[in-house]
């Protein structure tokens, strides 16, 4: 595997800040929200003498919390059909073994969550990306197009909803027809919906479970990560009501022994996370994420939808190559001694030469941080001799 | 991947335990030691907000720490050349996928880890076995038996040190000639030192990382889970000095962002266990095991090997078939309404029909349980259909 545009922009930052430099992180996905006092708690008041390995699939007491919690919005599903895995990453790698075999290809609209790559290396297979566009703001492509991409390989589709990096929320309309060519051609539909309580303006998010006619073809990648601020827990969860498919991913989960035993207590404990938490969290993030799209619309050339989900967006910037942009901001800007890290949007797209104009940022600061960066972002445009 | 022998036993194991009998779980290797107390109250004072990722090779203050306790054991290894995973188990993956590519072979004795096969099916290798055997004690197999499966696509040897399943501890004049292998065919060597502490009778652990001339080929897998009896955590380390291999380790572990935060804080204060634990602990699995292998030998028909390390033994029955007499244990026999589960030794090998007359027994029942449990075994064999 290549190091990703990100990850290779760490030293520069390192060294930016070596040399005294305020860094404004735009480019990770680690919300500065504080973790619920609930899952705090529970951690705190730990009453074990032995940390003993769980069950493979995640504790029971866990898991028929889950079911309910499930239940409560709106997905219909019971404790035989959830597994608890190692954050969403393990959920992902988890589905694809156990569905695809080595050679086999998953269809995905770009630009995707990058670390998708990683995973389709360990299970020997490939990623078939179908392009999605800044100017639709990321809406799915045409379904010819994927259908388009059919080959007897494919064995499914993957969606991340609302997606990481755009930000998009799938409408109820896209998950039909999406739902349609599953059902067609037989294939799986494996939906991402870590970002699932990150919706915006009142919009509904439609999860892929309630779509009719396919249940045995859809699995769910779900992760406490985002939803409860506690992405170090490592908890997710792999949910199908296709038996095989869950009683073939519980012998990859036996195999490694158990999910995190701490985590689960926290992640257990995080149900009862009062409503007024996602309340705030919500209105927190709208208006961030209000204040970051009119702040860099406001910069000459600079155009960034607003994302109606997730806390991402992908932002077209007048640069040559943001990658090396990005190095520059790093290694030679500052502006009142301070920069800002950007991901390159190279990383999320797997056809060549895809996003060179493009980066993303996550508005995972605080309002004065950003309005901070954002100025910065604008200065740094104004002087960069790689400009469009 | 087809079930393991053991996981097919547990439903017969609810069964019995929904019949009223007491069933002694002599097949786990889940310790009944409690977790050190410096490690519980890290965690019971925690004083984070926010639960974030660490780093995708572990805290940095985990790191350091981690690379003075090996210095302290005799192992000189420094920060960078230790990745924090979740648990041993993700560190052999790690290694698998770093150091082989698909079609690839490794070579380790057999009886062997039953889960090194769900890892090698996600990395797409083959283990091929060397069997050892009951009678030497299950001691290296002949160097020059282990030279003869050496093929071109053969890129290393896994070994378990001491031995699960055999609590086998190989001795400095055995890894010698591993080592010459290694370097006269340039091959890896995976050394797992899950239970280098547990260690009998003053014996020493001798680890693969102080073998001297092949510091580019040994990759060591370790694990906090039985050293400080927290399995549940899902903390383990991959180490080595070969800088090529952690560079692209890395990239596995970046996909899966990091390893379990909380875990890290528990086995990062379990360092400052004090010495006294240990005693203790080696004191008790040695009665446990002195207990163990005088009573079994005892039951006519039953050899039992006394193993020098971990707290395991492969035992062998005057049994037709030890699937059959694990499943029949639970099914239909009972002895003051008590009866014992073991893992039938057939998961163990991978050569068709070997250890059908063995099973593994763990010693991790106190001495009272383990009287009472031996005492079934040997009137359940007195009465067992299948006996030889």
């Amino acid at each position: 595997m290549p190091a990703s545009p990100i990850r290779k922009l760490v030293p520069f930052s390192e060294e930016a800040k070596r040399k005294g430099r305020k860094v404004y992180h735009l480019n990770i996905g680690q919300p500065d929200i504080p973790t619920p006092d609930v899952a705090l708690n529970a951690i705190r008041n730990l009453d074990l003498k032995v940390l003993e390995y769980s069950h493979s699939a995640g504790n029971e007491s866990y898991r028929r919390k889950l079911a309910a919690y499930y239940q409560g919005i709106g997905i219909d599903i019971d404790i035989s059909e959830i597994m608890v895995t190692t954050g969403g990453s393990e959920a992902v790698l988890f589905a694809l073994m156990t569905c695809l075999n080595p050679g086999d290809e998953v269809i995905t609209p770009e630009p995707f969550y990058a670390n998708y790559n990683g995973f389709a290396v360990t299970a020997g297979i490939r990623i078939v990306p179908v392009t999605s566009y800044i100017q639709n703001d990321f809406a799915l492509p045409p379904i010819r197009e994927i259908e388009n991409l059919i080959t007897p390989k494919t064995k499914g589709i993957i969606i991340c909803n609302p997606n990481n990096p755009t930000g998009y929320l799938y409408s109820r309309e896209e998950l039909l027809q999406i739902r349609d060519i599953v059902k067609k051609h037989d294939i799986y539909l494996f939906s991402d919906e870590a970002y699932r309580d990150f919706c915006y303006d009142g919009a509904k998010h439609f999860s892929a479970m309630n779509l009719e006619g396919v249940s045995a073809n859809v699995v769910l990648v779900d992760s406490v990560s985002k939803r409860y601020s506690e992405c170090g827990v490592r908890i997710g969860a792999l949910i199908s009501r296709n038996r095989e498919i869950m009683s073939a991913a519980l012998k990859f989960a036996q195999a490694r022994l158990s999910p995190p035993g701490l985590g689960q207590i926290a992640s257990e404990a995080s149900i009862d996370t009062p409503q007024e938490y996602f309340h705030n969290v919500n209105r927190e993030y709208t208006a961030r994420r209000d204040f970051m799209v009119d702040a860099l619309n406001k910069i000459p050339g600079v155009y960034c939808p607003k994302p109606k989900g997730a806390f991402y967006t992908i932002v077209r910037l007048p640069v040559d190559d943001s990658d090396q942009f990005a190095r520059w901001l790093l290694e030679e800007f500052e502006y009142k001694n301070q920069t800002v890290m950007v991901a390159p949007a190279s990383g999320f797209y797997s056809t060549p030469g895809s996003g060179k104009d493009e980066v993303r940022i996550a508005y995972v600061l605080k309002i004065d941080d950003l309005r901070n960066a954002i100025e910065t972002l604008g200065e740094a445009l104004k002087v960069y001799p790689g400009r469009k």
